[in-house]
């Protein structure tokens, strides 16, 4: 039987489906982690690796002799070393499907949350202790009848707009692919260059992968080409947002508002970020629900034992490799 | 010139586009308002009455003799003396048409915030400072493929029912007036007896208007018939729901929790609920949003001109007045 490694504790639903079709191993403890040493021990023996929380270093890839292919879990993929990997004819597989639903829904969970003042609003009342009758001094936004942008029109992107669509919004979006007219006109989306995009939303969402190129994309001088009475969202990755121009430009109120789910410098997060009142934070937690984690986890296990069984799964980001 | 006295002061946008054609009276200041006194000393010379702010009592409707017409803020008249009013054969308006949109749309951010976490997520990450790694303790609800249970199925319940089906979920509903099989298939939604909707749904929304008949509807010995992981939403009216038994359920974790713009003695709230982590809680504030305010005073101040005019504006509540 081929041999799977785990490199993190999960739940037992989510390796029952494969039990007696591949021998997995993983820590006993459900969120253990196996540590980098242990892991270069027991590589060797393995044909595939699911690196859940162990970081993907060209050592592991150097150890692991027989290593087909590695899962990550997740759909961005840029905390991987995939080129050493491709390199190493080693497949990739992530996990598009189970993160589709969830991360789509949480950004729209964040666009309503911080332009209808959810948090703001709940503050208030939980110090205040009663609701007041301030009827007009409210610049919340409705998201009906405004406008979408999308930097980034993947899979997550669409679905974000299709949702968002549903609640009344109109679509524009940036992607370096341009989708053709019939496409865009099917999905009601429209397109307009980068910059266009950033000045014309009412809230700009980022759903672009990160890459050396869009490091620190967006900065203060672009930022300030936003409207004012828009909301920057970004549940994409953290890096792409300078998280100290951010910062001042929430301070001088050059926009109105941001919900941030991913963060420049994670684990971590600006303490000046977390003290200001006009953002939503949460700790990049977007795909992060039980049923949907199950999904993940089954997804990149689906993948590996794909390529241990000489199938082209759908979800392997080096599909290049089954040419060779 | 007729007269329309307006209880409270709003921004001069709301009355402009009816300057010339009616003469208006509201205090100097925004959000002042006219006490009672004054209010009973001014209103015999005055045609109609926009009682924003100030309780419609049957005193100022005995007092008002010239009175043909009284314009409440807001969808629900639960708050003004309406059926003294018609007795009087004055016209009652409401605003209908602008309320639907904000509010609808702040009952489907109340649903996502609470089922997807956003503010235990953001108070957890504002406290710690880091982003934690759990990623298999999260019972949050993701609202795709789930089920929404709506309590009255008016304009608001279907809007609301609309939005939550753009986010992928399925929609029971009952009110008293069941529609046509026809409608059902047309807007998707299948109906079912009150305790059936109850404990069927995953996240149940209340919007029915406040009655004597419901008053408290909502109680402990209902809500144990919820499902233990699912949600409460009421952006309606505070009454209808028990508050000290909502409080009971939630500390029992009888259902998983509860999203809150209205309460059961405005603008009072009781401190247990507001010291409840599994709670969204909002000052009444679902259709509080500038724009949507402003249409607010106009469809009012529109339907008294109509009055006035001698027309049938459809945003009249006693419309059998026409046929007098």
């Amino acid at each position: 039987m081929k041999k799977i490694l785990i490199g993190s504790g999960i739940p037992k639903v989510c390796v029952e489906p494969f039990e007696g079709i591949v021998d997995m191993t993983m820590p006993p403890v459900v969120g253990e982690r196996f540590p980098q040493d242990e892991v270069l021990r027991l590589i060797p023996e393995y044909d595939a690796f699911f690196c859940f929380g162990t970081p993907l270093t060209k050592e592991i890839l150097d150890a692991g002799k027989n290593l087909k292919a590695v899962a990550n879990f997740g759909v961005g993929y840029d905390n991987i070393d995939w080129k050493y990997a491709t390199e190493k004819n080693i497949f990739v597989v992530n996990t598009p499907q189970s993160v589709l639903q969830p991360t789509a829904e949480f950004t729209v969970a964040l666009i309503m949350a911080i332009s209808r003042g959810i948090l703001m609003y709940d503050r208030k009342l939980r110090r205040e202790k009663k609701c007041s009758s301030e009827r007009f001094f409210n610049r919340d936004l409705m998201v009906y009848g405004k406008t979408l942008g999308l930097l980034g029109f993947g899979r997550i992107g669409k679905a974000v707009a299709q949702k968002c669509q549903g609640l009344g919004m109109h679509v524009i979006y940036y992607d370096p692919y341009r989708l053709s007219e019939e496409k865009e006109k099917e999905l009601g989306a429209t397109y307009m260059p980068l910059k266009e995009v950033v000045s014309t939303a009412d809230v700009l969402s980022l759903h672009m992968p990160y890459t050396s190129e869009n490091h620190h994309l967006f900065n203060y001088d672009l930022m300030k080409t936003m409207k004012k009475t828009a909301y920057l969202i970004n549940a994409a990755r953290g890096p792409i947002v300078n998280e100290a121009d951010l910062v001042k430009a929430l301070k001088e109120e050059r926009i109105r508002g941001a919900a941030i789910d991913v963060f420049d410098n994670e684990p971590n997060v600006s303490d000046e970020l977390l003290e200001l009142e006009n953002v939503v934070v949460t700790p990049h937690v977007a795909s992060c629900i039980f049923e949907s984690r199950v999904g993940m986890a089954q997804e990149a296990l689906k993948g590996l034992i794909g390529i241990l069984e000489g199938n082209h799964p759908a979800n392997v980001i080096n599909p290049q490799l089954f040419k060779k």
